[in-house]
C-alpha cells in the first residue's frame, strides 16, 4: 500500500506498563492530529517539504512530545530547540541549533532552507534571523509545561542529564513526505536532553546524521540516542546503503537500526519513505511513537513494539 | 610511497599572480612547521589524533590561516571558531562550534571526544567546557590579526559574508594521520567565513560533512564552501564510496570532488588518509595549501594546481 506520510515523536523506553490508558490515548489521538495536518497538506497540494512542515507544527503545539511547547528544560533552566528540514528534489536543507524564542523551529529551519545562503543557523544569531524572517516569537517560558518541569527538578536533583538512566527516552519529532509531484522531503525538530549543559547538540539538526533528503534514495529523520546518530551518520548512511549499496530501503533500514546501531548500543528509531511510497519504522528500544498515512488515507498509530 | 600524515590550510581562489613570494615562502613554511609538528608526535608514537592535534595546533597558532590566532572576524567584530575530532579505531568523536575564548579548539574537540557523553557542544557551553577541562582560554581579540581586522572592514563596507565573491577564500585547517598503531584520525578547525551572521555554522564540526574517521575506510578532513559540504555529507560520502561502493580512496574522492561537487557548484577539496598510508588531495578550487609527510620523513608541500 502506497503510503505518503510518516512521523515519529520519539524513542525509547515506552512501555505499555508505564502509560496509563488516557495518556496513551492522548499520545496516540496527537500522532493522529500530525497526520490529519499532513494529509490536508498533502490534499491541496503542498510540497513535500510543507507536508513535513505542518505535522511536524502539529507535534511541537502539542505539549506532550519534546519539541516547541513541551521542550525539555536544560541544566540552566529554560529551553534550546533544534530543527531540520531537507528537500529530496535538489538537496535544499535548512536547520537551526540552539533557539530559544521562536514558536515553531521547524519552520525557521524552512526559513533557513529557502533562504538559501547558509544551511545551520545557532544561538542568538539564529532567533534573529527568526524575527527578520517575520517567524512568531515567543518569551522562552512559553514553552514550560508543569510535566516538563518536574523532570527538570527531578534531573537537576540527581544531577543527571538524560531524564532516567533506567527509563531512557529521546523525544525528538519528524516527518518524511511524498507529495503529489512525487518528490520527497524529511524534517525533525526537538528539544533536546533533559538538563543538557554545554550547549550541547543532538542529531536532530545535523544534516545526514538526524535529517536527511534525496529524491534518488530516501528521506529520513531520527529519533534516539543523538551522539550515536552522529557518530554512525546514521540519515545519510541509510540512503548511501540505497545509492552505493543497492539495499532495498527496508533492507537498509533493517540492518542499520538492528545491527549497526543495536550492536554500538546505540538505542533509537528512525522513519524514512521513497518515491515509490514506501515507508520504513524501524526501532531498536521498547517504542516509538509513530504513525503512517497512506494515499488511500487510511491512518496507522502505535507506540511500542507489535 | 606510504604517508602518514596530510594537512591543508584552506582552499579558494589562491594564484599565483595573487601572491607575493615572501607570502608565499610563508604559508608554506607554516605548512611544514605544521608537518615537523605531527612528525615529532608520530615518531614519539602518539596515537593518530594527536598527530593531528600537533599538527592542527601548529595551524591554529600561525596567524597566516584561518583557524585559533588569525581567524576572521564575524559581523560583529569578533571571533567566533569551529572544531572537530573523529578517531578511526572506535569511531570516537568530539566537536564545537561558535567558541570564542578557547585559545585552541582542536584541544577542546579532543576533550569533547575523551569525554564522550557528549559529541558536538556549542558556544558559550562550550567554552564553559573548556575551561572545567583545564584548557587555556584567552580573550576574544587575542584572536585579531591586522590582516582580518582590514579583510572584516572591507567585507562590512561591502555588506558581504564572503571576503570577495570574485576571490572565494575557504580559510580552514585540518589534518589526517595514520600513527604506528595503524589507526587513523582525522581533525578540522576553522574561523568560519569573514563578516558571518546569525550563528552560522559551517561543516568544519560537523562529523560526517566536514570531518570523519573510521579504519576500515579512511579519515578525512574538508575545506571549502561549508554549505555543499554539509549538504553532500562530503566526509562520509567518501567513507560510503569505499565501504559500500567498493571505490578506492583516490577513485572515490576524484569522482566526489572533480564531478559531484563541481557539477553542483560546490568548491573545495578535502585531505584523506587510509590504513595503508594511502593519500589523496584533490581540490577543484585554483588553490588548496597543502602538505604530505611520507614515513619516510620526506615532505611535500603545495599551494597551486599543479
Amino acid at each position: 500500500m502506497k503510503s505518503i506520510l510518516a512521523i515519529h515523536g520519539g524513542a525509547g523506553t515506552i512501555t505499555r506498563s508505564s502509560m496509563s490508558e488516557e495518556m496513551e490515548a492522548a499520545y496516540l489521538q496527537g500522532l493522529r492530529d500530525a497526520l490529519e495536518a499532513g494529509r490536508i497538506a498533502y490534499l491541496r497540494g503542498d510540497a513535500a517539504e510543507d507536508i513535513c512542515a505542518a505535522a511536524v507544527v502539529s507535534l511541537e503545539e502539542n505539549p506532550l512530545y519534546n519539541a516547541g511547547k513541551g521542550a525539555v528544560f536544560t541544566h540552566a533552566g529554560d529551553h534550546e530547540m533544534d530543527a531540520a528540514m531537507m528537500r529530496g528534489s535538489d538537496l535544499a536543507a535548512g536547520a537551526v541549533a540552539g533557539v530559544r524564542f521562536v514558536r515553531n523551529p521547524v519552520l525557521l529551519a524552512r526559513a533557513v532552507m529557502k533562504y538559501e545562503e547558509h544551511v545551520l543557523l545557532s544561538g542568538t544569531g539564529a532567533d534573529a534571523f527568526a524575527r527578520l524572517q517575520g517567524l512568531e516569537t515567543v518569551s522562552n517560558n512559553w514553552f514550560d509545561t508543569p510535566h516538563r518541569r518536574l523532570q527538570y527538578e527531578q534531573a537537576l536533583a540527581e544531577d543527571i542529564i538524560i531524564l532516567d538512566h533506567h527509563e531512557k527516552k529521546f523525544g525528538t519529532v519528524g516527518a518524511v513526505a511524498l507529495d503529489l509531484k512525487n518528490n520527497i522531503a524529511a524534517a525533525t525538530s526537538t528539544g533536546g536532553m533533559t538538563n543538557k549543559k554545554f550547549g550541547r547538540i543532538g542529531d536532530s539538526p545535523l544534516i545526514g546524521s538526524g535529517t536527511y533528503a534525496n529524491n534518488e534514495t530516501c528521506a529520513v529523520s531520527c529519533t534516539g540516542h543523538g551522539e550515536y546518530f552522529i557518530r554512525y551518520a546514521v540519515a545519510y548512511d541509510l540512503s548511501c546503503r540505497i545509492a552505493y549499496g543497492k539495499q532495498t530501503l527496508n533492507d537498509a533500514a533493517d540492518e542499520l537500526i538492528y545491527k549497526v546501531l543495536q550492536d554500538a548500543g546505540g538505542e533509537g528509531g528512525l522513519i524514512a519513505i521513497n518515491r515509490l511510497g514506501e515507508v520504513t519504522l524501524p526501532f531498536n528500544s521498547p517504542g516509538m511513537y509513530r504513525g503512517i498515512l497512506h494515499e488511500n488515507g487510511d491512518v496507522e498509530v502505535a507506540i511500542y513494539r507489535s
